[in-house]
Order: C-alpha cells, then sequence, then structure tokens
C-alpha cells in the first residue's frame, strides 16, 4: 500500500554521521509554500532544546515551511549552548533551502546530555540538499527512526464538501514500554486550506485520544514533540462542516500512528488494550489502566503466555483509585477470570491459552455500575527490552 | 557467623509439596510461652486471606503462639473459601501443637487466585511436627523462599538496662524492582519483656524508616506481611530509657533485611541508594526519589553499567514534584554529572567506569536549598527479571 505525501510537500534525508551505524539520521520536510502549524510538547520540567524552540515558534502562529528531524542526539539538558546550537541547525537549513530560520520547526531524539556535533551537520547539508524531493515516505518515516523495528508512517484521502485533501502522518518511537521513555516525535502533513486556530484546536483534542492513550503521554520525556502542517495546497479549503470528518480522520491517524508505536515498544511482544469500565470518575478509570499497564508483573505474564490474573488484581487493588473491591471483574480476552472477589469457575488455563498467543490482547476490568471508563494501549516487558536499553549508548 | 534465636522460642519447617520442586514450602515459629504480638500489613485494596485474618488477632491485642508461613500459594483473591481455609490451617497448627487456633498467625506468599491445596497441608503436619526445635534459623530463612537467590536473616543482642536480649528478623520476597511485585513477608522474634501498645508502637515507626524506604512500601501486594513476637522469656523487662535502644536496633535489623531484599531483587545486580535533598517537602523529595527508583530506563542503564545520566534527569523532570529546574544537581557515586541545566565540564564515562562496576550505586539529586529529603535503595532490571517473571507459574 503507497503512502501518499501531500500535496505541496518535498521530503529529504541524509546520512550525517550522528550515529556509529551508517544510517539515514537527518530528515527534513519541506512545504513549497507557508504552511499552517500545529504543535504539541512534551510537559516534562526539563525540555529539550528544539522543544523551547519549536513552542516558540508555534505559539507566536507564523506559518512555517519546514519540519526538520535529527536522531542520535537529543539536545536535552544542553543549556544555553544547546539552544544557540539548536538555533544554528535552523538557520543551515535557510541558507541550504532559501527559507527563513524562524519557519523551521526542529525536533531531535537520541541521548540525552551530550552536545550537537555542529560539524558533522555542516557537513551534510549538501546531500541534505541534492536528496529534496527524491526521499519517498518510507524513506523519511525511516530515517526518523532509533530504536524502533520498522518505519511508522500511514496516510489518508478525505473527500471533503470542496474535493479530496491527503493527511499523511510519520512517528517515531520504539521506547513505549512506559511512559518515561517515550522520546517521541511524530510529524501529519496536510494539504487542506485550514485556519491556524482551526488546526491547533484539532490537535490538542486529537492527542488527548489517540497518544495520550497508548501510555505515550505528553508528560514524559524531555523531547516528546507532534507538529502538523497544513499548506492549502490542494486548493481545498475547510468548511465548518468538514471539521468533524477532519477531526475524525486526524484521530484515526494518531491512533494507527499510537498502535504502531506500542505494537514496535522496545522488545515488545504484545499489545493490550486495556479497557476499565464503571468507575466513579473517567480519571479514577485512567489510574487503574495505567496502574496495570505499567505493571512490570503483568507485562512479563504476559510476554510469558500466562494467564496470570492475580498479578492484574493486584494492580487494580494497589492503584489508589477509588472503588468497592467487592464490584470489581475482570476478563482477559473474553474470559472472565475474576468476580466477587474470587476467581471464577472455569478452567481459564485452557480457555486462555491460544488467545494468549496472539499479538492483541484484551483486558477488561470492570469496577462498578458508575460511568468514568478508559482505555490504554499498552506493550509487554520483555528480554529485548532490556538488552535494548542496557546497551543502548554502548 | 551464627544467627541466634532469641530464648523461648523453637523454629520447625517441612515439605508439603505446594511447590513442584522438592523442597520445604511450610514454616512454623513457636514461642513456649505467649508472646506480645504487633503485625504490619498491605494497603492493597484486595488483601490476602491471612492479611485479613492476622490483622484481627492482631487488632485484638491478644498474646500470640506461632506464626505459620506457607510458600507457593498466597491464598489472595480467594473469597470466603480462601478465608475458611486460612483457618483451617491455623487450626490444624492448633490440634498438632497443642495451642489454640487464634494464639496462630498465618502468613502465604505464592501464586494469587488458587485455593489452598487443603490435603497437602494436613498430609503435611506429622513431619512439621517431628521437626519443632529441630529447625535451625538458617533452615527456616530458608524455608520461606521463594524466587529469593539467598536466605535473609540476622541477629543483634542487646544489652538494655536490665540485661542481654536478642532480636532476630527473618524476611522473604525477592520482587523487588518495582513496589507492585513485593510479596514481602518478614518476621521478628525477640525475647525482650514489653507491653503490646509498646511493641506494636516500635514496628510502625521502624517500618517507615527502614522497609518503607526500599520500593517495599506497604501499599504493595495482597500479601506484605511483618510480624514481631515478644516472648519475654530472656527475663529481660524493658524500661522507658531503653526504648531509643530498642528501637534503633530494631530499625537496624530491618534496614539490614529491606537490604537484603533489595539485593536480591529478582535477578538484580545493583542496589541503587537514590538520596534527594533540598526540596520544599520530604513528600516532594519521595516522589522524586520513587520516579527514578521505578524508572525502567535508569535500572537497565545501571545494570548496563552506563552512566546515562540523562534518564535520571528525564525522571526528575517528569516526577510531577514542584521544584526549580535551574537547581537542579546530580551527581552519581560522587561524581556531579549536570548542573545549572546542562552537563558538568567533567569525563564522567571515564570517572563512573570503576564505581559502576560495583554492586552499591549512590545517586545524589539536589533539587534546591530547602529542607526537604528522602532516601530509596532500588534494584535495577535485567534480562534475568523478565525471565524470572514470565516464567513464574509454568
Amino acid at each position: 500500500m503507497e503512502v501518499k505525501l501531500p500535496k505541496g510537500f518535498q521530503l529529504a534525508t541524509a546520512s550525517a554521521g550522528f550515529k556509529k551505524a551508517e544510517r539515514k539520521d537527518l530528515s527534513l520536510a519541506v512545504s513549497d509554500v507557508p504552511a499552517v502549524a500545529a504543535g504539541v510538547f512534551t510537559t516534562n520540567a526539563f525540555k529539550a532544546a528544539p522543544v523551547l524552540v519549536g513552542q516558540e515558534i508555534i505559539a507566536g502562529g507564523a506559518p512555517v515551511r519546514a519540519v526538520l528531524v535529527n536522531t542520535g542526539q537529543a539536545n536535552a539538558c544542553t543549556g544555553d549552548e544547546g539552544l544557540a546550537n539548536c538555533r544554528k541547525t535552523m538557520e543551515l537549513i535557510a541558507e541550504n533551502f532559501g527559507i527563513s530560520s524562524h519557519e523551521v520547526l526542529p525536533a531531535s531524539t537520541g541521548v540525552i546530555g551530550a552536545q550537537l556535533k555542529m560539524d558533522l551537520w555542516q557537513r551534510a547539508m549538501p546531500s541534505l540538499r541534492a536528496d529534496l524531493g527524491k526521499s519517498s515516505t518510507e524513506e523519511f518515516a525511516k530515517s526518523i527512526m532509533t530504536t524502533d523495528s520498522f518505519p511508522k508512517f500511514v496516510s489518508h484521502e478525505i473527500e471533503l464538501a470542496g474535493g479530496k485533501i491527503t493527511l499523511t502522518g510519520f512517528a517515531k518511537g520504539a521506547g513505549m514500554i512506559c511512559p518515561n521513555m517515550a522520546t517521541m516525535i511524530a510529524l501529519v502533513l496536510c494539504d487542506v486550506k485550514i485556519g491556524t486556530e482551526e488546526w491547533q484546536g484539532l490537535f490538542i483534542r486529537a492527542v488527548g485520544k489517540s497518544f495520550n492513550r497508548a501510555t505515550v503521554d505528553g508528560d514524559t520525556s524531555t523531547n516528546d514533540t507532534l507538529y502538523g502542517l497544513a499548506n492549502g495546497v490542494s486548493g481545498v479549503e475547510v468548511t465548518a462542516k468538514d471539521i468533524p470528518l477532519l477531526e475524525q480522520s486526524l484521530v484515526d491517524l494518531l491512533k494507527k500512528l499510537a498502535y504502531m508505536l506500542v505494537q514496535d515498544g522496545e522488545g515488545a511482544t504484545k499489545v493490550m488494550h486495556i479497557k476499565v469500565r464503571g468507575a466513579k470518575r473517567d480519571a479514577e478509570a485512567e489510574l487503574i489502566a495505567r496502574t496495570v499497564g505499567h505493571s512490570p508483573l503483568v507485562k512479563t505474564a504476559m510476554y510469558g503466555k500466562d494467564a496470570n490474573w492475580g498479578r492484574i488484581v493486584a494492580a487494580v487493588g494497589r492503584s489508589g483509585a477509588n472503588f468497592d473491591p467487592a464490584k470489581v471483574r475482570v476478563s482477559i480476552c473474553g474470559v472472565e477470570v475474576f468476580a466477587n472477589e474470587q476467581p471464577t469457575n472455569c478452567d481459564f488455563d485452557a480457555l486462555l491459552k491460544e488467545p494468549l498467543q496472539g499479538r492483541d490482547i484484551e483486558i477488561l476490568i470492570t469496577v462498578g455500575e458508575e460511568h468514568g471508563r478508559y482505555s490504554l494501549m499498552a506493550s509487554d516487558l520483555t528480554h529485548e527490552y532490556v538488552s535494548i536499553n542496557a546497551d543502548y549508548r554502548s
């Protein structure tokens, strides 16, 4: 399936040598004309230099021309020198691509604390420039990868009142097993004609329904960034009636990317779909879902294809949420295993043997009869996860 | 070094066959005379049957004669049948050891959700009875182990005003990497003569300074239990002046056991000593320490002997604690790696290469100039951890 690029965008990638391996690590998306921009960023107290700079540009509300992504170096916890370096990279792009430096949105991912290698940036410019318009959506998606095992990109064509538009999304980030490791970067390009406020509003709402429900929550790493660019090159102007359709399409697109991030959680073999129902408030349901989704014991049990539901119940019990234990019921892949404070009368090991072989595991937790609910996607915890993260820098 | 048993206590162990492997899984400590009892329990909303029964006995304040521990089956999430079974095990001990069933404090650890195998309990009684007084402190410490790799027991002799007393502690629990997995059981025996309220007060204060600072916090598993028995057989009566000495000795003893628990964290190779200083309140410092101590990224970096301090800073930043990022300083094993929002000017990789080979890693985090502080011991996250927990039931 071809993943289309919206009209009026060009991609470029290059190998700057930020990482040891000889692979692409510098990526640029350029809009032929100024584009309306949205941005959603980490709420970590230590924000990476490109996050600070990107926030400033988005807050200004002026149109942009490009998004610049590097892997290998996060440019986080790098102080004033890091900020100055970030601005220099934007100037390099400005000089080489004939745009203004304040029209470049920066994003970085990689090891925290090291300063950018500016000589390598300088040296990479000719090949990046030469590649403009030559990289495919797949090559771009690959070049923003770090520990990801597959590229994450998807595209929707939407029929609005005024005609057809294209919405294309890219994401990177495989450290999704626990929210503290999600150095996620995502980019959505669109050729629709839309106002800045409307475009930014779409993103803020859509993130709450997609990425924030995949343990990729905003208050996570120092670098989490989602940019959205709409350049209007399709000639199709959004009307008020189009907004619900466009918003649903954006939510669906971000959900697909979020699913891919969890599926590719570092070393992950499973995607748990944790659904909490019947809580007093949504926030209580969220607390339970996150406690279960982050429990190393639940995660390792899923990896081991083990229907060890006691670990799920124990996580619910220690979540701190307010509920009546006597009303709690737990089902795994449709098999009710716990109710009335005791195991149900079924051979859950036999019933779940087959379902636990699959990738997608549904965990339904009902904690009462009220209306609070939350859904969360979470990955399992594997040997490979430990290998990836114990050896990340070495 | 011999670990002494206080006067007037006898130990017994047996193989009941709760676990597949042929090993000891049933343990009993008996006091020759009624002993004053203290108990500290999990605050998980789903409390195991022996926790509910033990809480009832401790709350009653009556003296007890024995502590009964089984491994292999947690008797948690087992409903009314689990409670009835727990009481039956106490009756079995009563019949076989000539004491009353309400003088027996129960504790269980193992897989959640399965009902106790009462036939195996019945069958084990003759050998448990025959062993009374024959098991050593080491054999007792070994027989309460589950995934522990070494027995955890320690003894203090204390010279009080009225003479010498002995304080001996046992603990089990290797799932300490994250608080949700700590199915910890600990037992302290003492031959001092002391009142119930004084004895219970000592335990409540001492736990806050020891176990609760080792990520073995009370609101954790369904089974966490610490029992303390004082039988007065030394003939030495505690005076008001002795209390500080006895309390300090108890804190030291519990700290030693807590250290052993972290050291033996499932698959652990490191003990991180995370010290947070200068916070606005102790609770803020605790929030930071726990966020760092539970971060899978920090844990895997320590396992990999990798001075990847950016992960520590990122965890501090996402902890939700209230502090000024500009004032944060981080040292690892005495080497300051981060200050003024940027890396310090040192070759931290070279300086930390040697210290990171060791077992004990000090992480000092200063977040301001105020008086809030907290210390936490935490283990690393290893391949072995995943193996142990993915394969626990199978």
